[in-house]
């Protein structure tokens, strides 16, 4: 099997940035940029967890980074690079690694964030990636969870949904809504399961006029529980309505509520989606509104932010189908 | 199980610090600091690999934050903070990840380097821990391992070995050489492997007068090959000469090396030794010294980089007693 010097020089080099020396050092250096705070994110996949063991090189790598990139949207941030930790089982063959290296190459030029350093490790028990991302973000200028308040109207980037359909049908490819759909709808679905497509071309934007921001990793109502509920006060802390009729969705995921009303569950709590969680005034949705029409990533009202904790408000017609009692939005240890 | 928001709650927020957002965020703001450039390093440690599953939940935490807190040491750079990625398998209890966030937490504390956020995942397979640690440092004053040229030095701080013996005395604790020592040189030997002492205290003297230099983790000699091998250019690398008589040993490894002289080879290769390896000039050298001096961390002259790429020289009394044919200069995901 490849050795890790051979595995820096001949596949990560090529995607290297300023600051990482050619990964011939251990340490990444970030020049100090004047007048820009530096953003950090964190999210490490498992192999089993996060994504199939045996999903292609390409897609593990591209997920890998593209849910990082994520994160520095949803801050307005604009990547700076990035340091690849991975984890990597005996099993994995140097096609495994050249196909996995190339993707990310694609993904880190694609998306303007160099890679800048990292570990690798053997990991005997499975794959695994962890990567923290840097984006720069003007001071004072980053929306955070912290600042959400009730009165704010909720928005999202993109459709929800499809990723959580994607991994459903994934696992159940019998099931009758799936066979109710066509094939390219199939496709879609299982495509954004495999791949996130993070806005940071609406970054910029958000970090103008978004007030609070996250990206929708574990489902967005629970989301948007988090976001609702993070303000350090607790006078400031909110709860979130959300009309599922305002869901921005997919043809596909239309077409999957049309076969089974039900599945309007796993749109609203299954996660994966990427998308952008925002917490805004009337001006700035406007703004984000026009700026995703520009851009071509639509942002669509949902919901507003009420006073008070407590459960999330969900209304709509399409609400009548579940009972959303789990809205997975405390990930336990304990259950898969 | 605990969930992951009371983990982070009750555990986690007390050591976080400013950029942290008391974690509530998923992101964490390095504010800019004119004037310094951001060091960034991560360094992930495996069950099974880099720790005992069944070690101490405390010297598991205080080993991740230390492998990374020795590379800022070797960077010249001071704290800033650091994100944790756990990777954590169902079995672990709360008193687990009390003992193991308490022991965290007092680390941050003593090396000025609070908790920035991070990630948590469930890992079916094993517990990992990735840590991505920041410092800071003045513009172009870090050394790296690219600056190693030949004429210069070679340094090391502390003593060298110590860890590789406490991890072939726990592997082997019926060996005739273990036998030999005392119970408090067999405690303090597997003590070293347990807790790895970085030497930050040093680093501004690092930062001030080394020019090239890394932290032994892999083993001093494979790493004092890496570090000469690193120039970015053909005709600046160069080759150690390292002469075995002169490695600071402690009086436990002398203790084993008067048992079994084989000994030498896991001391020069074992590794784990979380000292910093640095090459520079004779007046750098002889600032080193005095600083060690007045800082209590010993800094012991071991040999010269030679001209010309090419395999270690390893001289001295004590070379005799092994081959030295591996030297574990590249780790194989091939072979543990």
């Amino acid at each position: 099997m490849i050795s890790e010097n051979e595995l820096i020089r001949r596949y990560l080099v090529p995607m290297a940035g300023e600051g990482a020396m050619q990964l011939r050092d251990d340490a990444a250096i970030l020049p100090d940029r004047a007048g820009r705070d530096l953003v950090a994110t964190k999210d490490m996949l498992v192999a089993g967890v996060h994504f199939f063991a045996d999903d292609p090189p390409a897609s593990i790598a591209r997920k890998a980074l593209r849910v990082n990139l994520s994160d520095l949207a949803a801050k307005g941030a604009r990547p700076r690079g990035f340091l690849l930790g991975l984890g990597l089982p005996a099993g994995l063959d140097e096609p495994w690694i050249e196909a996995f290296a190339t993707a990310l190459g694609e993904d880190a030029a694609a998306f303007d964030c160099p890679l800048l350093g990292g570990d690798t490790v053997r990991s005997p028990a499975g794959l695994f990636l962890s990567v923290t991302a840097f984006g720069e973000v003007e001071p004072g200028r980053m929306p955070t969870r912290l600042q959400a308040r009730a009165g704010m109207r909720l928005a999202v980037t993109g459709t929800i949904g499809d990723a959580a359909l994607g991994l459903r049908l994934r696992l159940a490819p019998e099931a009758a809504w799936v066979r109710s759909l066509k094939l390219e709808e199939r496709g879609f679905l299982a495509d954004r399961y495999l791949h996130p497509r993070p806005r940071n071309v609406l970054a910029a934007a958000i970090g103008a006029h978004a007030r609070a921001a996250m990206d929708v990793s574990d489902g967005l109502i629970g989301d948007a529980l988090k976001l609702a509920s993070a303000p350090e006060h607790a006078d400031d802390r909110c709860r979130p309505a959300i009309d599922l009729d305002r869901l921005p969705l997919s043809s596909a995921a239309r077409a999957a509520l049309a076969s089974d009303p039900r599945l309007i569950e796993t749109i609203a709590t299954g996660g994966d989606d990427y998308e952008v969680l925002i917490a805004t005034d009337e001006s700035g949705l406007a703004e984000l509104m026009a700026a995703g029409e520009a851009l071509g990533v639509p942002v669509s009202e949902i919901g507003v932010l009420l006073p008070g904790e407590g459960p999330p408000e969900i209304t709509g017609r399409l609400a009548k189908a579940a009972s959303f009692r789990a809205y997975n939005f405390e990930h336990s240890f304990e259950k898969p």
